[in-house]
């Protein structure tokens, strides 16, 4: 596909990263102008994605998902950048899923079409844009999920008085007790369905959907037990709701699965004896970018587990990396840097994995292990440091980051940068 | 002042908290559409700034700051937005307080002359663009901090090789041990106070600066003692620098003051015997909006120090708030609302105020103390409700947020509101 964006945005010296004496050119032409990461040709801090990174691990997943006989419809979230979006569909995605509105609303000004809102759509602007992007786009495919009989009769009542010539489409959610949304019990998702049912021809049932990577943890409980149980639980209402003629027209929809554990996803769902044709529509937004901490552990679980991962080869590589300068040694084991709080996510504490003493002619150097960040202010970062590190004042540190969803929205254009640091292009994002 | 600002930005859906179905428009009109809150005319989670709350706490900050006689260069990296800079100019701030050379690139954008930058100036095009800048405009007033004697050194060779009319003008920076940056000792401060002297007359010692927010707590001694502590020793470097005779021309600047301990401030650097003019300057960046729970504990102690923060009666007011709304209810004592991390800041965690049936006559009505926010992820919010708590799916409910800084930088564009949630205009930010 190509973006429908008509004029490309105009970047300047508000947009944080770019240069101070930079003249305003359009993102298209950021690639042109001949900057270099290491030779400080940025303002730090500042955000970049590494292109052979990047295409490293979007052919990795188009080859376990081949292999799996899966669609793939990556969450959108994580990166909210329509650029990145079009790559993915590009690559063979399915669909993009996103989790409210204003993500939705984004996606459709840059023109893609098939759209799971992995969330249940609630309130008057949002249910009224969806109804009216129906009416007006016969290509707009549109799913979302529904968890209680208040909102199917909400949104039924609304596609009623809409008038639209076609139906809502909409998944049952499946949740857990002591998780996030989601019908609870058996029970529960069966009385959605009925709700769901006499809510035609306003409203179709297209399939089921559940989160796994949110399940609380239970004492003397593997996660993976935990996981395939809630797994086990979708497939009993999707065969429930299949004996009982709930799903409308199209093949039965089965989508579960984050970044963590789409390999479970893949083989609870295989060979299920429905009476309709199926689809397994997994969701992973990390996998693209990756990272250096909690989905390098997730990650390293899912080839521990699955074989087929196992074969594909060398795994993700994270490909999103923040930067920043070494600005205060103001005791003998402690540097202060200008990244914080609104420059990388902090769940968990950035990583410093490698440092590079500005005009010198090395390549960036590992750091020792025991320069560890222990705070983040809004726009600082303590490190302790070993007496012997090397890090002086103007000295430049990356950061591996971890996770990518809350590093990607501190930033509102990242550079794309090759093996070397040339900035050769960029791509925006919209939060 | 007026704002250098050409052409106001266009908005359109891509804008959280947009309505799907806007057509674009300026900004500037964004007042005139007739939107209001309640009336679900906004797209939901959506974050809005009381145009009366505003106005209470600037005129408060500028009666107090009046009784002490005392500058005020108000923290921008809290808000990043040059609407409020604007706001804060006209009601008398001598100045902008700013953290990163990205935000001083922003605020030199919109035409503001007299910035301190309370943070080290480091990095081969954040030191390129002030020396510019400073060569280019001698209206612009630059202030920035220096802690090391490297630093120095670094800044006197940029300033000396570019070539410029005149000089730097620097803070030294006295910090704490165990804090962020500025020189631990006395000692260490004579040294850079050295250096600055040797690097005339590239660099020009205006003043002595410190934060006095974030001193690490020490167990038996109360903060206040330890922030009287800080405050003596930037008090005493100040008398050494003036007997030696290291400040330039000009009154001398003495500068602390987050949101926290500006009374203290006030007191400790009043009635000074040094042999030049002085000023005090202090920063205070959280007051304009105030919060609900942080700012809202330190306030109060403010108060029960400051005899003269007593007398000006009513304090401040939160003026920002987000809303959004009830998306599930999935457990009797369990309400989902889309609300998360990327929609406020979540160090502290968001208290659920009011709440509003949409459609109702009634104005939002407050939510009883057991409504507790339990946990933020990336798009939804936890909350544990009694079992006789009135809320339903589509229900909007309004958080008192803490603090006003990471709330800020999850919007670009804040709705300002009336008391009756009517939307008169809009401001801008740019993180």
């Amino acid at each position: 596909m190509k973006l429908k964006n008509d004029t490309p945005s105009t970047i300047d010296m508000r947009v944080k990263g770019m240069p101070g004496r930079m003249q305003p050119i359009p993102i298209t032409d950021i690639g042109k102008q001949g900057w270099n990461l290491l030779r400080e040709e940025l303002t730090l801090p500042v955000a970049v994605l590494k292109n052979s990174a990047l295409q490293h691990n979007s052919d990795w997943m188009r080859r376990f998902l081949a292999a799996g006989n899966c669609l793939f419809s990556p969450h959108g979230k994580t990166s909210m950048s329509p650029q990145l979006f079009e790559m993915q569909i590009n690559d063979g995605a399915w669909g993009i899923t996103l989790a409210t509105s204003h993500q939705v609303q984004v996606a459709r000004r840059f023109g893609f079409n098939r759209i799971l809102l992995a969330n249940q759509l609630v309130g008057k602007q949002a249910v009224a844009y969806i109804v009216e992007e129906l009416r007006n786009d016969p290509d707009f495919d549109f799913y979302c999920l529904v968890d209680s009989v208040a909102l199917v009769n909400n949104l039924a009542q609304a596609v009623r008085e809409a008038g639209i010539a076609r139906p809502l489409q909409v998944f049952l959610e499946v949740g857990c007790e002591g998780g996030r949304t989601g019908c609870r019990t058996y029970e529960q998702c069966m009385d959605v369905a009925q709700a769901i049912g006499d809510a035609s021809p306003f409203l179709a049932l297209r399939g089921i959907e559940g989160f796994e990577g949110l399940i609380p943890a239970q004492a003397g409980v593997a996660v993976e037990q935990q996981v395939r149980g809630f797994l086990d639980l979708m497939v009993k209402v999707a065969h429930q709701c299949d004996a009982d003629q709930r799903f409308s027209a199209g093949p039965i929809i089965l989508s579960a699965g984050g970044s963590a554990f789409y390999d479970l996803v893949v083989q609870s769902f295989a060979d299920l004896a429905l009476s309709q044709p199926y689809v397994i529509v997994t969701r992973s937004g990390c996998y693209l970018t990756h990272d250096a901490s909690m989905y390098k552990r997730a990650f390293q679980k899912i080839t521990d587990r699955s074989a087929q991962a196992r074969e594909l080869g060398d795994g993700f590589i994270p490909a999103l990396e923040v930067w920043g300068y070494v600005i205060s040694r103001p005791e003998a084991k402690k540097a202060i840097l200008n990244v914080g709080k609104r420059d990388v996510s902090h769940d968990q504490l950035p990583l410093p994995q490698r440092w590079y003493r500005v005009d010198s002619k090395d390549k960036p150097q590992p750091l020792a292990d025991a320069h560890v960040v222990t705070q983040l202010d809004d726009q600082h970062c303590h490190m302790t440091v070993p007496e012997d590190s090397p890090l002086q004042v103007g000295d430049m540190v990356q950061f591996g980051i971890s996770h990518p969803c809350l590093t990607f929205d501190k930033w509102r254009v990242i550079c794309l940068v090759d093996d070397d640091y040339n900035v050769t292009g960029a791509v925006e994002t919209y939060f």
